[in-house]
């Protein structure tokens, strides 16, 4: 670093010319400097070299047309590869991404051990600008389960449209990325939102609020029944910066979704404590219990504030069905509130032109220490179906090595109500601990 | 390959210089990154991007002796990523596909939906000119099936020597990659083309004909019993193009194949009507109907001509079962015609070289249209094997948006005989109709 | 990414000359608007400017060493790609690997064919070069195989610490990649070591000794039963090398294992002769005999000596199942001896870093060639276990056309004993000879 940028400072030594926008910098580094984004120091340092610079030259030949030639690097802040055409038009990225887990839990029979939890590999890209890319596959498991695949068209800005399989927009920790996570797994309530579907979605951007809608096929993610109709769903979602600056940001949400049921299909909410390792469910509304629902819709309330070093985030779920032939609706909800803090000093990400939360980056070569805390609820008990009620209560501990690189620990209390432990899973029926780790690197 | 390489050698007497601001901004730069002005990303970009400027503009010093240099570009045309060593000789290719296809079916129990049709990733290369590879696998259906798996021995051209899994040289169509087919599906008479298997094969390029023939076993893509001998085949192909100029060609095709079959095991053909996503299969010689079979004989008659933007083209298939103890041999047939018209003003492009089709490039921004109809029979019925019949009858339209990128509709009516009803496929035993998009991008 | 292309799509409206760094500062402009740290106002007034400076300036002197821009190449000594950041710290490659092997047998049955025996898909780099990671799969037989998946700690060289899926450091052959064996199998008592495990390791790293040891749980190459605890072992290894130069050198080696055997876990080993495409396994323990196992204890002596074009290599390998209940303890054991000649004058490739034998490149353009001879032998018999015992004479000719590409071919004779042949795998229950060829290819 140091030796490049030394090489860097000596420039304005070597080369005798100016360029055509040396007023705009000088102006600029004004700007900066009176708004206090850089300190009189800094610009000092910064104009006093370009006044260094005096003669302005002018040269004759221009640069040839080289459209071809192109841009590659390790991309040693997002990880992975990325070549670009020289017009930054035409792009291509090779990239991919591990999670190791290990796992230790205080009820026999639910499997200690470890895991590889994450197996990726991701290639997105560009045609000329207008359109883009994206295929991600995942080979945790020894099987291929096929992530993101879409295409994008980019010319209507700030409106984008996209088709393929991707995650329906709703919610706020369903819509942030699996390697952006506070805490290992997604919360409890998370089975209630939708995930990735074949459909088509407008993404609509203003300065502090976002707006996204989709129609939904199934997902390639389920196994669809062979020779039937597949179904059909909509969702959108709604968000909200109503304060956003540097570290410092409000965010608040709404989501909603529809999506109707064959005669004929089941639906099935299931879903185990926030541990992946163990395969068993606590909570399950069973097999084909709710066979005669007619629509599933689903709400999600968003919220989450950061400040600076701190952050607060929270969600309701709700799921509800409507069944045929005058049987009574049924609810299901949940929720979590989680908050966290950065001991050394950084700060969530908070991308407010997506509404979600990205890469987290270590401001010193120690890495970065975040805490974490977590509540989380999800209730599959309703009318006649006794899917059970299970609250998990986390403790996380986070060390950042690299933007790309992450330790994480995870204490969780789980908490099961009758039905839930009355799934006969365990022996002992009890409410586990569960102590688990994971080695996370995207690249 | 050279060209461009001529073009960076002349880039240090072409341009004669940099800039006196350069600097300053990269400093900048790092200091707005370090206050959190800006992300590590788009420092990442900046300074990447300035890095790339700094080497358009080395002036009249010469390259030093940077052997392992080499050309990388986002191949804006076939899409994908390349790397090319300075020589030109070895050169790597990385690149992927995508289809999206949504059915929908005039019969009820077809299963009217969505599917990911393909999700492909494309290794090629090649070690001094000499030597190529490839490696193609498919991953639609979160299933991976390995396509194109082989090494050429280049070194005798024209004439080339493959080994490992592709495509048996047998018929036009068949020959023709997916990505670059008129309509969303192979026709109807495909079921009886060999398909990829495991074999060698040489491959001869004259002047305005070819010669391919090689030596089979059988497919990646079809289970073989465990335990038994595989079984081999021989297949060739020779093509002639009596005329060829730009945008306009007469292709004549004629393919043959012969394929011992062991005492033991079964053939059978089957096919669906023209469209991927329904699972249902109208014609159908039965699992192990033809058990007793010892050989089986192809041949394909392939005829296409290209006149500006319209274009013809027709083959007919046959499949010849011999059986033992004077069993009556079995007699399979099928055949399509097939015109299209680029509205645009484009061509089809056929590659004489290789006696297929290539890929269509459309001539202005808004993109290429091409209309186009086919007409397609098979007949699965002989002695005592009521496999059916069925025709197909299909209007597509495409819609190339970029070389790589398509939108696809096809509208086909489909008539079935009496015995391809009979399976009791459907309870209406009707002929549906069937409407069909897709879109589909190369990278 | 979107706005980012917008902003070069746009650049060439807003300024009608170009300068290097110009479109840098019109996105870094964009960018500070974005996040408010100038108003629109003051992103005006600057990009208003920048505009209107049309001039091209280029200076007269050239600029120094460029250290930000990366290299690429088609790597045509290890094959695949590599893009490397200049400063050599952060690096990114992306291979793949090709076996292709055809088989015959002297006996019916064994399923003479052809086969894909390896297609595999390899990425891997570094952060800032203190942490390397790895990710490979293995895609023959369309299943996903992972292999390879760890990330790497190298900052505290000569120790570098690993944690993920990779090889338990134990045998010198089983350590060897498939790439680089002499032999197209691996020989019959590798069937005794432990393979790839899940696993955190130490490896260090000395002037002519190495020294590898870690704690790991299970393969993901093999199914773990759901719901138990998935068992641990330890490994250790270490080699010495007394003499090692130029193509000559003498290694050492000697490892041990130890794992935990749970009760209710059954132990089985299992091993066809030296040749993959038959799926018949001569010797077998049985699925489960062995199912009151208490520990498995493994030992590898290894040795092997390096003269120019020939080498001698020997290892012998023990395992021994301590059971419960004062049953008495089992043995198993094996051993192999090789020597090979290159008649063209190459020599193997021992690696004193790794102990373990790397790349063979050819001296000349025809290739080189090699012969190889091995006897292996493996018994599987002890107290009431009747695995058979079982020896391969292997005849072994090695075309080594490029670094990356080689032609195998290998003749075998297979020795059962009599409690291997009762498996009543054959009919004939004889002890057959194998040829079989292989076509591998690595990039």
């Amino acid at each position: 670093m140091t030796r490049r940028h030394l090489a860097w400072a000596l420039l304005p030594l070597l080369v005798s010319g100016t360029w055509a926008g040396e007023a705009e910098l000088a102006r600029l580094l004004e700007i900066l400097r009176q708004n206090g984004t850089i300190t009189e120091v800094q610009y000092q340092e910064l104009i006093g070299a370009l006044r260094v610079d005096a003669t302005k030259t002018i040269a004759a030949t221009p640069i040839p047309d080289t459209p071809q030639v192109t841009e590659v690097r390790v991309d040693s802040s997002a990880g992975g590869m990325e070549v670009a055409a020289y017009d930054g038009e035409s792009w291509f990225r090779l990239g991919g991404g591990l999670a190791l887990d290990t796992a230790s839990y205080s009820e026999s029979g639910m499997g200690d051990g470890a895991e590889l939890r994450r197996a990726r590999l991701e290639l997105e890209g560009s045609y000329h600008g207008d359109f883009g890319y994206a295929l991600e596959l995942d080979f945790a498991g020894d099987e291929v389960d096929v992530k993101d695949v879409y295409l994008d068209y980019l010319a209507w800005h700030p409106v984008s449209l996209r088709i393929g399989h991707f995650k329906e927009p709703f919610g706020l920790e369903p819509q942030t990325s699996f390697e952006h996570l506070t805490f290992m797994e997604r919360a409890l309530p998370d089975e209630l939102a939708p995930g990735r579907s074949l459909g088509i979605g407008l993404h609509h951007l203003g300065s502090d609020w976002t707006l996204a809608g989709g129609v939904f096929a199934h997902s390639l993610n389920q196994e669809a029944e062979e020779g039937t109709n597949q179904g059909w769903g909509v969702t959108a979602r709604a968000t909200w910066a109503p304060w956003h600056e540097e570290e410092r940001a409000i965010h608040l949400g709404l989501s909603g979704a529809y999506r109707a049921v064959k005669p004929g299909d089941y639906l099935r909410f299931r879903r185990g404590p926030e541990s992946h390792l163990t395969g068993i469910e606590f909570l399950d509304t069973g097999k084909k219990s709710i066979a005669d629902a007619s629509a599933l819709q689903r709400v999600a309330l968003e919220s989450a504030a950061v400040w600076g070093p701190l952050s607060l985030q929270g969600e309701y779920l709700w799921a509800g069905v409507e069944r045929r032939d005058s049987v009574p609706a049924l609810d299901f909800a949940g929720w979590y509130l989680q908050g966290s803090w950065f001991l050394t000093g950084e700060s969530r990400y908070y991308r407010y032109e997506k509404g979600d939360f990205g890469r987290v980056r270590p401001q010193r070569s120690s890495g970065a220490w975040e805490l974490a805390l977590r509540y989380s609820a999800l209730e599959l008990n309703d009318t006649e179906i006794d899917g059970g009620r299970e609250r998990n209560l986390t403790l996380g501990v986070n060390w950042y090595l690299e933007p790309q690189l992450r330790l994480m620990a995870n204490y969780t209390r789980v908490y099961n109500d009758r039905q839930a432990s009355d799934n006969g899973d365990l022996a002992s029926g009890d409410d586990p601990r569960i102590l688990q780790m994971r080695l996370q690197a995207d690249f």
